[in-house]
């Protein structure tokens, strides 16, 4: 039995769904109230942090980590190309989304509009908000810069990259926080990936006190 | 010219130089104040972050993309192992010290201490330094698990997990926040590491305005 331990806006959880879906990796989801950090979770994961995979008889965290396991092991499709330099840049944009877009949006726009309220940290911090939502503009410009020159965001290819940006920015879809007006590339790229079967589970995503908009889960959006 | 744009104190600068030294890659290395985000800088990183090291032709960042990259290209010594069981917990636990090691302790302690006043913003809050304090007793411990049952920390053999480890570790020891008589086993493998001809540029470091401590260079520390 796979099973995955997940919380369904978090976009490291999603990047591993993706990821296990686009290679057709059948798995339980478990939802998973990382925060309340029961000892039975903190045990699977002493960093208490979602997501937590079980596989191959191996409880895992981490979630690149994760994805470059599954690529090694479920090399079909493959989500890494060959080339070093090719892996560097699909390597250096899954580090862009994880650590810097997350910093400085992501965080900033989903943790106080929908983690504080989950979690019962109280009222969103409206300066966060306004400073991850004039960030966001800068990050998809950086999007429609690489995607100018490029068909997906590290080449020629679909990569982890690709998920990765996904995986972010439909967090922030759910929220209704992205400008798909902003660049006709990018958002012909997120329909692309949208439009994947490997999308449609997190397309069904629902989290209680907080309905997604009509257009997340449209094609056509 | 092999260069690398890096600050003497950011643990994900000290990674790539110790990866490029052990692997005897000579580099220029070059101080940058990333946090004056000059017009060239921000050029050669849009994500205004060090380290960035330009080599074979390619301006590279994002320190585990940087580190990958070099283990794959310059492969003597390997910093990962073959196995992909084993190159999923080093880089579990690189995921581990530069994400939740570096938020709970090394931005608690070292961001506090040193960054903000380099940067001018002002004085340590020292809510954080003592949270970061707390933190690191913790992660001291869970080292010492890990190092009970294996001579490094993802194995057998030394990896990119011990480097990244030690990266946090000696930048939080410029400071003499890591008490090293807290456990035996992690004492033992950081003077192991410490004593490398790898460690011995990182041992030289000297940040205006924060002399390091006699020990800090000591191999008998």
């Amino acid at each position: 039995m796979i099973r995955l331990f997940h919380s369904p806006l978090s976009p490291f959880c999603r990047k591993v769904r993706l990821t296990l879906s686009e290679k057709r990796i059948d798995v339980d989801l478990q939802e998973e109230k990382y925060w309340e950090k029961s000892a039975e979770f903190l045990r699977r994961n002493p960093a208490g942090k979602v997501p937590v995979l079980q596989i191959d008889g191996i409880t895992m965290s981490e979630s690149t980590a994760i994805c470059e396991y599954l690529d090694e092991v479920y090399p079909t499709p493959s989500l890494l190309p060959r080339d070093p330099r090719e892996r560097y840049e699909v390597r250096r944009l899954v580090g862009w989304f994880d650590d810097t877009f997350y910093r400085e949006v992501t965080t900033k726009i989903l943790t106080e509009r929908v983690i504080k309220k989950l979690v019962g940290q109280g009222y969103p911090d409206s300066r966060n908000v306004k400073e991850g939502v004039q960030k966001i503009k800068f990050h998809l410009d950086y999007m429609a810069n690489l995607l100018d020159h490029r068909r997906w965001l590290a080449g020629d290819v679909m990569t982890l990259a690709d998920f990765t940006a996904a995986a972010h920015l439909s967090c922030l879809d759910y929220t209704s926080d992205v400008d798909w007006n902003r660049s006709a590339v990018v958002k012909d790229w997120y329909a692309k990936i949208k439009s994947r079967p490997a999308f449609r589970n997190l397309l069904a995503d629902q989290v209680s006190g907080f309905p997604p908009p009509p257009h997340y889960s449209d094609l056509d959006f």
